[in-house]
């Protein structure tokens, strides 16, 4: 299976968002001979419109933020790789990584920093206008709808943000919530609240998205304003997001029930040398680019006294 | 007692090192009411030389990094009050605060961001010498040794970096550590290794400090080269730091037995309404700028979750 036995790594992280990404910057320091393997290199901070809470930062774009992560981690010696794993096997004391389309890869210990990815709504009309109207990044494709009328569907920071940055370029917002209150942070609130132009709409869920080449047309559970539909031009889905266990779990990492990989505070899980760190994990409750990187150096450090333990 | 009964903060941290600063950052985007007291604003973190594992910044000197933080929080709202505190004491569902020289304030939370302070030699002519060549800060007193002579002693990470800025002033530098193998990052022992004016004196520990005006020789417990005693200019004593809790104490939180305060993972302690973030917290164990801040966060996190509930 594998093709290049010369080369085995003391350590592999898996992914390249906030965690992974200082997992490597404080590995190199350590000098762990380490590789760094995402698909998709920034993670879910990348798609941060405006960061204002990274101490250090004013306020920056989460992909320039990112972007300095990635440097940073780079000339301090990373290797990044942008492949997608397919999958990771237990192989006597290590593991074997396989790669799509390029050669299984050798490593003594994994910090697994697999992030989170976006919660689907799952109604009729989701999938078919997938990149015709409905996004899940706001800070992506919030441009295309300048004078424009766009719905964002959620509650929460993600939901409070993708309003308020859409509102800057369209005509209309609708803010659709299924609860009475959100659960964002105040200032976000309190910034939307504020804005003449993102209408709030509390209590409603959407049923079905219309539209012919593109969305047209948004069903809701009650009438809003008499109308039990609201014409759009687009949608953003930002109800939240699920941890992306599937890696993990193959591998028989122990998930809590809301299918977070349990850590303990060294970030070790259920097997010896398997580290995982950042949204992932049950032990970051504030989800965070500050909270997940600082578990991404803890695990390196978990990695660091692990392989010095073993040799 | 309290002579400005007017005011009552919804929280009070003390301390303005990298946790208080994050713990206040993110107490202004939630929109919490709040006051930072500190007696010297950015913390241990501000003595540090060079920074160049803080993600986001390749490299930054700690004290710029500090005033980065320090300067977000205050253009987020923060006040922040650079006074000693004398003493915290729990009264009803909240907590009065003395200043020195200042009126006493109140509080229904706190997070306590005490920090730690840097541990003595307790050797003879440490007091007396301090200040005349015996020094616990290399990056404030580095300059004042170009072309001389100097020890460092000590043997982690503030050793190992305390020596490499000496090194780039001074003509010799000897780093005397007790043990026979250093315990900080590959990275700083490597560069300490081929540094060839740090001369490297393991197995050994210094038991006086002589001079006159200034320090002049330090002696040893065994010999170097032959000589019981080595001549140099000044002395730099960087063995670690210890918690600082004397307030946390004497208000009632329980403490490790390595005396840092115990939270939980909401960085909460024994007393409701009292949190604790950073150095002198038992749940650091790797102890730097972005675990301390990721705390202060998740304790400002705890503390808004705590408001809530109460009011």
């Amino acid at each position: 299976m594998a093709d290049n036995q010369s080369k085995i790594y003391d350590l592999v992280i898996v992914g390249a968002g906030s965690a992974g990404l200082a997992a490597s910057i404080y590995a190199s320091r350590y000098k762990i001979n380490h590789l760094v393997v995402a698909h998709k290199p920034g993670g879910q901070a990348a798609w941060g419109h405006l960061i204002e809470n990274y101490p250090g930062y004013q306020s920056i774009a989460g992909q320039e933020l990112m972007d300095k992560f990635i440097e940073q981690a780079k000339n301090l010696g990373a290797e990044i790789k942008p492949v997608e794993v397919l999958e990771i096997i237990k192989q006597g004391q290590g593991f074997l990584i396989a790669l799509r389309g390029e050669e299984t890869i050798q490593t003594r210990s994994l910090i697994l920093a697999l992030g989170t990815e976006h919660k689907i709504l799952n109604i009729p009309g989701e999938k078919e206008f997938w990149a015709k109207g409905v996004s899940y990044c706001a800070t992506c494709d919030a441009p295309l709808y300048k004078n424009r009328t766009v719905a964002v569907v959620g509650g929460g920071d993600s939901a409070l943000t993708a309003a308020l940055l859409l509102a800057s370029y369209a005509t209309k917002v609708y803010l659709i919530h299924r609860r009475d209150v959100y659960r964002g942070q105040a200032a976000w609130e309190e910034k939307v609240m504020a804005t003449p132009n993102i209408e709030k709409i509390f209590s409603t869920n959407l049923v079905v998205i219309r539209g012919d080449q593109v969305v047209r047309e948004i069903a809701l559970d009650k009438p809003y304003q008499g109308a039990m539909s609201l014409k759009v031009d687009g949608l953003f889905v930002e109800i939240g997001s699920a941890p992306s266990t599937y890696l993990a779990q193959k591998l028989g990492a122990a998930l809590d029930d809301q299918e977070y990989i349990k850590v303990d505070q060294n970030c070790q899980t259920n097997i010896a040398g398997v580290f995982a760190a950042g949204d992932v994990t049950n032990q970051t409750r504030l989800k965070q680019i500050l909270t997940a990187a600082s578990q991404g150096a803890m695990a390196t450090y978990g990695v660091y006294q692990y392989l010095n333990k073993k040799s």
